[in-house]
């Protein structure tokens, strides 16, 4: 057994079922290795930044790792941005980078570089293996790594000889250890808060975004009046008719300050402090009212879920029962042209039960998630760190990790440009994924910051870096040259009528919404 | 004056004239800026690596510093992989990379990164921007730094605070010094080889490929009968009719070792020692005889031209001419079915004068560059970092350097799909780009080295990931879907017909030509 089939061995013994790959010379015997696996499945990506977030959005829906298989120092400079995301998400990740063999690395040759310093700055967890015999204990800690809660990136470099020099061992991987429970005073504090009935919000993160956390959540919103909040950038929330409304804190500033304002404690699980995204000259970047307290129940690392839990018990809750959004019945589907209200409505009452919403929408967008409140239940995928150009590869991730459930994947035209390539594994793997993409034709959010500079209208210069009109981006093209089946829908119940397509179809289909500039 | 300001003010005055750009919110300051500033010319890409390529192209093409606008942490990300390739050409990049303000940097908010340790693995010069007061000076340092013989990458971090903040003053650019001439045993060693009659080559870089230092390298060669060779990897080399022909050692080590078999002393004139990509279990990863002598006449920090100078006095070659390649006029424009060596011969006769070649046409067009020894007088420009994916992005930078020339794009399919977002750049600024893909669906690369393993055929799983013809990409839609016209040519006709409607064209165009899977 060599390096590289230990090294695989381990990783699908840990559980690890999926790579998302871009290999190259220096990979091939982990290629080999993982060619002789059948216990894990390589889906070939034609862009790293596709593959980590594809590896993200795998994490995120199977609560297994995702894993990544990469080539040398560019490979994994490709995917950075993604991976940025993603340990803001908090996902479980683990990424094989090749290198060169040991003897090749002391000579100077095109692709020598010092992965471990392009890798540091976004991996949690960062080792090269030293020898095969090594490298199945090295995969073993790579994964136990990436799973310690709440969950990391661990990077681990495979120079090429450690790869196929013999002496293999599979690695046994350890279960890791659980989150801690907070200390009782945080406990007690915020037990403390939610029986003052000031005005207090749950702003929840992690593990209290989905099932039993989620519960806990409800039934203490239910109990105290305590509304329950997610920060703007979130992992994964499972919401929809019958669960409990967890409202998302607004992305631009002014917007958030006026959503947050009556609150005089904040109560964070597993979040931290919101804040705006970018400072500004001339506004701080607190988000919160001055009177506010802010109090942390538990933070990103402790058992968020349990800490709710312990919170019901200190409130003798367990045997009141959540209240559920009450089941109004789905929204009828509207007609006529397009506009953003419209849209937004369209797509809440289409949307399927089970669906997995992955949303880059960006500015075109912002009404969506709200108006799907009262969908059936659903879970909903943000961008977490910012970067943009996530959500056609999550989209991969998290469709290649439930089969069984529709996809549906929303993109602004600017954000979606950056990672395209996914649309083609969407097709190689036969993905369930329906991709609509909203085309205002410019990163309006520039506009927006541009025009809050108060320096009056952009020049030609700067709207040339604001508009990507000129020329138009034909969405429908860039599919089919991705073997997506596509289309370009002109009136709402075009888009009713392409949606309920999408979501029955067994493989991908991208609509293109074209919208007048500005909105 | 604010900090963007006076930076930008300093570039322009440093002879900075062109800005690839992706900015985001954090940058609005400098985009002001650049709105003002009318001696600079911003080009927005959709992708950072389409930037950071175009820039190395501008940079090889117009012997200025290209220069990019990056958006935070991911923005320097997504363009290291270009970066690298850049460093390997040696070219002069200032990269403006944009960074919170110092107060934002204290909280934990999304887009927060290291940036200093992103960027730092590729570049050769980096800071973070202390003041607006000092911002001019930074400018005027990562000019200076970048220009600084033979090229670097410079990386100037700028916070949006000192972008803002007034007090900013245009810095003042003192001129880089000249590249030193190398120590004068080293002109009289390579002398003496020279004289020597044994079999020599003068393995060339840097500025002895273009100019006068070509011209150069040609008296020396046609004096003495040294060969001139070029390393795979090279930045930019002028060839054609009437220029030196100088050879270009192959990639695949076994050929590029029959190529240098006969070498018994290799003069290295800004190149270092060839070598293989990549290591192997069963070969070395040297590539000149045992018998070969290596002997330096430059490093790639001296002057390279002046050391051929040197030694042309040394011989007392100045008064004879070169022999120029004899012109033996045009080659017919071969007709009938697609095959590698008709595609060669296809561009090499229709290649028309000025025309910039890039090539990272990868296993299908490794025929070309030999065919198109005598075409008339042309540019090439290679692939020196082997990190996959700049043949389009640099092509842009090339095109918007010489807007008067042609350029012909050879890029490979697998390769383009990395950066394929610089098609759209091509169109908004009508570049004179003819891109052919070679579409032979594979990573033909990866299915040889895997079968050099020894290990036998690939399984289905390692074909995946080697094969990318389900479904096949259609780069017709793909150039159409960006505003590229497009065609798919079905013979060596059709091509000459489309490759001369390219160069004819005021605007971009992209040829696809499908090839047999293993071609």
């Amino acid at each position: 057994m060599n390096g590289a089939e230990s090294l695989i061995a381990t990783l699908a013994a840990a559980g690890v079922d999926t790579c998302f790959a871009n290999p190259g010379t220096s990979e091939m015997h982990l290629v080999a290795a993982l060619d002789k696996q059948s216990q894990i499945r390589s889906i070939l990506c034609l862009f790293e930044g596709a593959a980590t977030a594809a590896a993200d959005g795998y994490a995120r829906m199977s609560g297994k790792p995702g894993c990544t298989l990469l080539h040398l120092g560019p490979g994994i400079a490709n995917g950075l941005a993604n991976l940025h995301n993603a340990r803001r998400a908090r996902s479980s990740i683990v990424n094989l980078i090749g290198q060169h063999a040991f003897s090749h690395l002391t000579r100077d040759t095109p692709l020598r570089s010092d992965i471990e310093a392009i890798a540091r700055p976004y991996s949690d967890w960062l080792r090269t293996s030293k020898s095969a015999l090594e490298a199945g204990k090295d995969s073993a800690d790579a994964v136990l790594a990436a799973c310690t809660p709440p969950g990391h990136i661990a990077s681990l470099i495979v120079p090429a000889n450690v790869a196929w020099e013999s002496g293999g061992e599979p690695g046994a991987v350890p279960k890791s250890l659980p989150a801690p429970l907070p200390k009782r005073e945080k406990i007690e504090n915020a037990a403390r808060v939610l029986r003052s009935n000031l005005p207090a919000a749950l702003l929840l993160s992690g593990n209290t975004l989905q099932g039993k956390g989620l519960e806990s959540a409800g039934r203490i919103s239910s109990a105290t009046g305590a509304k329950l909040f997610v920060p703007y950038p979130f992992s994964r929330l499972e919401r929809g008719v019958g669960r409990p409304n967890v409202q998302r804190i607004p992305y631009a500033p002014q917007q958030a300050k006026e959503f947050l304002k009556n609150i005089r404690h904040l109560i964070l699980v597993g979040a931290i402090e919101p804040l705006a995204y970018f400072a500004s000259p001339t506004r701080s970047a607190t988000l919160i009212p001055s009177e506010c307290e802010i109090h942390e129940l538990a933070s990103p690392n402790e058992d968020c879920a349990g800490a709710l839990d312990a919170i019901e018990i200190e409130l003798d809750l367990k045997k009141t029962s959540h209240r559920p959004t009450s089941e109004t019945g789905r929204a009828s589907i509207p007609t006529g042209s397009i506009s953003l209200e419209g849209l937004a409505a369209t797509i809440a009452a289409t949307l399927q039960e089970r669906t997995i919403v992955v949303d880059e929408s960006m500015t075109a967008g912002r009404g969506i998630m709200a108006a799907a409140t009262n969908a059936p239940p659903h879970d909903w995928l943000a961008n977490t760190g910012g970067s943009i150009g996530i959500a056609m590869p999550l989209a991969v991730g998290a469709a290649a990790a439930c089969r069984h459930c529709p996809v549906l994947c929303l993109s602004a035209d600017g954000s979606g440009m950056y990672t395209l390539q996914a649309l083609w594994t969407m097709a190689r793997e036969s993905l369930r994924i329906t991709t609509v993409i909203f085309a205002n034709r410019s990163y309006e959010v520039l506009k927006r910051e541009f025009a809050s500079l108060g320096i009056g209208a952009p020049g030609q210069a700067a709207r040339n870096l604001f508009e990507i009109d000129r020329p138009e981006l034909d969405w429908v093209a860039l599919a089919k040259g991705m073997g997506v089946p596509s289309v370009r829908i002109h009136s709402l119940e075009e888009l009713a009528k392409a949606l309920m397509h999408g979501y029955a179809s067994q493989g991908p289909s991208l609509i293109e919404v074209v919208l007048a500039p500005n909105s």
